[in-house]
């Protein structure tokens, strides 16, 4: 088995802990230094004697989005301002955007955490890496551009959009490797196929990193598929740096957290408590290793469980679970809650439907009702009864997994919307009252 | 005087010369490598030993943009593919696009070299730079990402459009620089003041640097008086790495091409002999400071002239003019040889006309004719007989500039296309015969 950095990412629990330990007192001593945190600590008696043990964590309140929201720009700062270089900045749709500041130092970080996820999925300096996201201040762009030269691949910045000149570098480049969106992963195989193109042929792509957007195991499977490679779930976010947080190793059992740089909870999302052992709850983020902006019990709005169990792969690291999603992008609708991601798993494991898909929410009458209408997979027939058959298969195993009825409605390849970004997944036209 | 690296930038021009004929023949034995080089220099003899001076650098062919095509994608490297980590391609909207390899020295090199510039015009690490760029592929973004971060400067890489996004960053993040194309920088400062935004009073902003397109030194004032800052004007160029090939200091008197990176020739297009001292004709470079993929002797298209006498800033690496733009920007019209560039002069010497224009040239009858089109700025009148009076005083000064007569059309301020890249300034609707 080979390791980036085999000493941290095979240390032993008690060693890890221990490094955290060193790690979350020293942090605690630089947070003196931002407005926000020395107020929080004055208000709450924190000191980083205060901490003797991991568990006194809890005596730390919680951080949330909207602290980053009312202390926006430069409240969370721990250094002065001078000795950041690099700001990046949510899109803020509504309020105050956040952002996150990155010494030089944090940044050489955050670049060797991608480069050690690379690495742990087989990625090599012989390999010829293309970057598919946004560049600018999504966190997709700078961190795997970072990450990736400091791994030594050969990296292709081609940034987000243009499929027939993706497909180009692609082919021009010999690129093996893909960081991508996984909606956009099938859209770029579906277009490579159109043209002629079998990219497990004609391609040298062994290796996607897919991301930025939650996603099934089928959907998974479908990448790997199509484009005949080994594809590897990476989970970021922007206020833990962006991509790198967690990712999947060889095994894909499971996303390794690296506990050197964060210590995770996991709670129950109302009473704040932490969840039983292998429960769900939401992600809660201390970063003990960022000396321009340490966030402590970062709130991530993110579900998911730790995985019991050693990795075979040897790394001490804990796993946690496929994201279900946000917890924001949960749908209540009759009183059930679900994700997007549920829908997706059935849909996907039918050969006949394609992978573009949306959910429709409306008011009819008095009652919220469900449309889901997916495109079918191409090579499949028109026949009337064989179409009505398949749209009463997939119908059962949604009502099965979901707890209720949505209306289905197969439509023909092509005719859903396409993105060449993160895919709208989900259109909620529900009246408020 | 302050510099980013005083040896280099003041070294003694007998110095300079000997460092620069060490690193040519250490560049030859590298480039040896190339698949293409190896046979140019086996078909023309040339060694390492064979260079004794710099004059016998004209032993070496010139490289040419077909060159980079023709060998298209990796026939230039001089290192294993393996040991390159960045690739940059062109556009290449016909035949085969260029591109430029890179080493993680080349990197460090090249970011070094920006740093060099943006120090040279009294940006510091105290500065917060916003970078207006479009990221990925094109150069002015990942360029002065990692050379405005190598100099400390707090980066903001806000990328290219979203106007309105990109005056709230200004603002929020307090950004004191900018790099920017000539033609945004206008239309940014006219956003500012519709919505009623004084850059000069409400910002920080105190230096930009305009590149990635020909702009004129009325151009230059304007911008600076509009934003109420220093504008420098940035020569780069993908083939030589990006931005940072040429920059102007602060004394604003042409730009310094840095000597220690590259061997400047000036060449008559036409006989590709030397041009005399002082005399404008085709910049052909030589890098002497690049690993991955070094150019000997590369046309560059572009038309300068070398500027006389010592730089007052102490550096003493040479100067270039203002570059006109490209050999492929000059348009024949009735026989006269001219650039856009020209036309800007004029038009950005009178206050009552705005930023945007629009030069047109199509066949009327039998008769080649220019029609150029400029808003008039916000502040002017609308009473009919100013306006004849200023039309005839532009047009008088544009045939004394042009040596022909275009017509001229002066247009409300917002009726001409505003574009958020690099602005489509001449439109030829020419019939071929
Ligand atoms: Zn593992
Ligand atoms: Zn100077």
């Amino acid at each position: 088995m080979e390791y980036w950095q085999k000493d941290i990412e095979t240390m032993s629990r008690k060693d890890l802990e221990k490094l955290q330990l060193e790690r979350l007192k020293k942090t605690i001593e630089l947070a003196g230094n931002s407005p926000f945190y020395s107020k929080v600590f004055k208000e709450n008696g924190i000191t980083a004697d205060s901490i003797q043990s991991l568990d006194d964590l809890q005596k730390i309140p919680f951080t949330t989005k909207d602290d980053l929201r009312n202390n926006y720009p430069y409240g969370m700062a721990a250094i002065p301002i001078k000795d950041c270089v690099r700001i990046h900045s949510s899109s803020g749709t509504t309020g105050n955007p956040t952002v996150v500041l990155h010494s030089a130092k944090d940044l050489d970080q955050w670049a060797n955490q991608v480069a050690r996820c690379m690495y742990m999925v087989g990625i090599r300096d012989t390999d010829v890496f293309q970057n598919t996201s946004g560049y600018g201040m999504f966190t997709g762009g700078l961190g795997f551009q970072y990450g990736a030269e400091k791994l030594g691949c050969l990296t292709v910045p081609a940034a987000a959009g243009n499929t027939k000149r993706q497909i180009k570098f692609i082919t021009d480049f010999g690129t093996t490797c893909l960081h991508i969106i996984p909606s956009y992963a099938t859209r770029l195989a579906e277009v490579m196929y159109e043209i002629g193109l079998d990219p497990r042929r004609d391609t040298k792509l062994h290796t996607v990193c897919i991301g930025a957007e939650p996603h099934s195991e089928e959907q998974r499977r479908r990448i790997e598929q199509l484009l005949g490679v080994k594809a590897y779930n990476c989970f970021g976010m922007s206020e833990m740096n962006g991509p790198g947080v967690a990712f999947e190793c060889t095994e894909q059992n499971g996303l390794h957290i690296w506990e050197d740089n964060v210590i995770v909870e996991i709670v129950d999302p109302v009473t704040l408590q932490p969840v039983k052992e292998g429960e769900v709850g939401e992600m809660v983020l201390t970063t003990i290793n960022r000396e321009a902006m340490p966030l402590f019990r970062y709130r991530t709005r993110d579900l998911t469980c730790f995985l019991p169990g050693d990795c075979p792969c040897g790394r001490t690291h804990r796993r946690l679970a496929r994201f279900k999603g946000r917890s924001d992008d949960m749908i209540i609708l009759k009183g059930v809650n679900l994700f997007p991601i549920q829908i997706e798993k059935i849909l996907m494991q039918f050969k006949e439907l394609g992978s573009n898909y949306l959910i429709t929410i409306e008011t009819v009458g008095n009652n919220d009702e469900m449309l889901i209408e997916v495109e079918l997979s191409d090579l499949f027939t028109d026949d009337y009864s064989v179409l009505q058959r398949l749209a009463k298969d997939v119908t059962r195993q949604l009502k099965d997994e979901l707890l209720l009825t949505p209306h289905l409605k197969l439509v023909a390849k092509g005719s859903l919307p396409v993105q060449e970004g993160k895919a709208v997944r989900v259109k909620d036209l529900r009246k408020l009252c």
